[in-house]
């Protein structure tokens, strides 16, 4: 058990899917049960007997700071993402993200159809205002500190100004919630230079360089994204989806190749053994679980959308981070920050 | 010695770069006279004295299928690539590449600074005709069998025509060179579904859905790049230039994390010891030497651009592969193709 500590004494209320996910809702509601305490109450949107009957299996003090919110409806994995959030107004997510638009919650968590996720957090949560678009952040658990790389799949298509609007809201989310200081920005492209890339991104490179809110580092090519390079990455979400995806199948693809290796032989399973606990370790160094989920950045009130295969773990720090952000009104300090661009770039 | 060994018994000539790349000219001249053969004869472009000096340590049965072009100046990796390729007209690099234009080479090879080759193959050797864009698409090592990745940093803005045309190019490159039967053509995207992606992808889709002479899978998403889904993958250089750099520092940046894993106890190092074995196949099974480098695919001759680090077996990879287009008529099967596509087109 790792009950949420706040920082400030807030109480922060966020909503969470229980029916969303590839283990939903027993590790679900098992993450949630794990992490809730008096600073951090969650509500769990679902099927009121089946939460019940996950919940038989929890920390029975949790009890106290969870709440149930009745949801008759699931959107499963295979569903079209608009349709299924425009059809199933009654779904523990659409119901999870009301939660918040009516103010009863400060975020919102959801393992499920991630495409559906993030159509009913547009939907259903007001863009913060002056803001044109939304992006979804990943956290790479990086060696030594995370990076956040925006946008991995909110926009497919996108103009100078929303890659500007992207860093600045990824800047503040690394310095407030994950406690970055001064965190560096780097756009992609296929060069260092500034002359390097295609035309969003020549255009994009001038807007960032003349940004006085941004540490603009300059361009970083594909080889720099899980180097430690800069703390925030840019990109436009359609490269930024291919990227992210292709990082994780690499990673998965390495480790099945070094484990049938291990298998090969018994001198070799021998010697993965020996090595076993080292590997252990650095398993857990890269796990994607650490950070949650993405964040969808813009939307008043933080929506998280996690990874279908989301365990208790990752639920739980997707809980923490939402938290975290609440306590630390990140959405004041976007709306902030957005309204200086707005003004800079009137002038 | 792995001399190159003709299929149809034509003798082909081969330029190579012999002062480009970070070990040159010693590893590319040993490469170029560990495969030379009578079916394959070697033009070194460089330093005559150089070379001589390299020669000394190869077999002297090579010598007499290798043959010195005097270039006297070399452009280096910090050099602005067009700006290098438009000053330095005697460079190895540039004289290689005449080789080709001016009909005295089949094919080129450089590990020299990649945008200045790609910049001198563009400059010096002709268009396909009818061809818009060449594409440079390089041979991902995957387990089991290479898959295509076209284009990886030639065009870093571009129209669907141009994906159509890279889709073909690497399709026959695939059949004719790397004996592939039938290769299956995925474009990137974010989704599977053919209405998934950004503007570009959509109209791609329907105009590889509706050519004939393609055999068109649909969309693949970042994750399917590496493992096996279609023989080729098709996308802009600028996605697929960030992807290629990102999947080779992930690969490298794990398998850096693994052996330090394996160093940190007494137990681990022992563990390590015993998997060597195994952990060293797997490394040659990902080896992206085998391939030799990336193939500028759409200009009259084949020009190889391989990796900075090149070794000899790279060098005499990539010699092979050219040897083997030229001796598959691949420039003539190209032109072919791409009048088909015109005439489609046309009707």
């Amino acid at each position: 058990m790792n009950l949420y500590q706040s920082k400030t004494g807030k109480e922060t209320v966020i909503a969470l899917d229980a029916m969303g996910g590839d283990f939903a809702p027993d590790e679900i509601v098992l993450g949630a049960a794990s992490v809730a305490s008096s600073s951090l109450k969650v509500l769990l949107a679902g099927r009121p007997d089946e939460i019940e009957r996950c919940l038989a299996a929890a920390d029975p003090a949790s009890r106290r700071y969870l709440e149930i919110v009745e949801a008759s409806e699931v959107i499963g994995f295979d569903e079209d993402p608009v349709k299924a959030v425009r059809a199933k107004t009654e779904s523990s997510m659409v119901i999870a993200c009301r939660e918040v638009a009516e103010g009863r919650a400060d975020g919102v968590v959801s393992a499920g159809n991630t495409g559906a996720m993030l159509a009913a957090a547009m939907f259903n949560l007001k863009r913060i205002k002056g803001l044109k678009r939304p992006g979804l952040c990943a956290v790479l658990p990086t060696p030594g500190k995370p990076t956040l790389f925006i946008d991995v799949g909110a926009n497919s298509e996108v103009r100078p100004v929303h890659l500007l609007e992207f860093a600045n809201m990824a800047s503040i989310f690394a310095q407030d919630v994950l406690e970055v200081t001064n965190p560096s920005v780097g756009l992609v492209s296929i060069g260092e230079e500034s002359i390097k890339g295609n035309d969003l991104v020549l255009e994009t490179h001038s807007l960032m360089a003349e940004s006085p809110e941004l540490n603009f580092y300059g361009n970083v090519e594909g080889r720099d994204i899980l180097r430690n390079v800069v703390d925030v990455v840019v990109t436009d979400g359609f490269t930024g989806n291919v990227c992210l995806k292709l990082m994780e199948s690499t990673s998965a693809l390495i480790v099945e190749e070094v484990k049938k290796a291990a298998n090969r032989s018994l001198i070799a399973k021998i010697g993965g053994l020996l090595l076993k606990k080292e590997l252990r370790k650095f398993k857990k160094s890269i796990d994607t679980e650490e950070y949650g989920g993405a964040y969808l950045l813009g939307v008043r009130g933080l929506a998280v959308v996690c990874h279908g295969n989301s365990s208790r773990k990752a639920i739980a720090s997707a809980l923490e981070y939402a938290a975290r952000a609440s306590e630390q009104r990140l959405i004041s300090k976007l709306e902030q920050r957005i309204a200086t661009l707005r003004e800079t770039a009137a002038t």
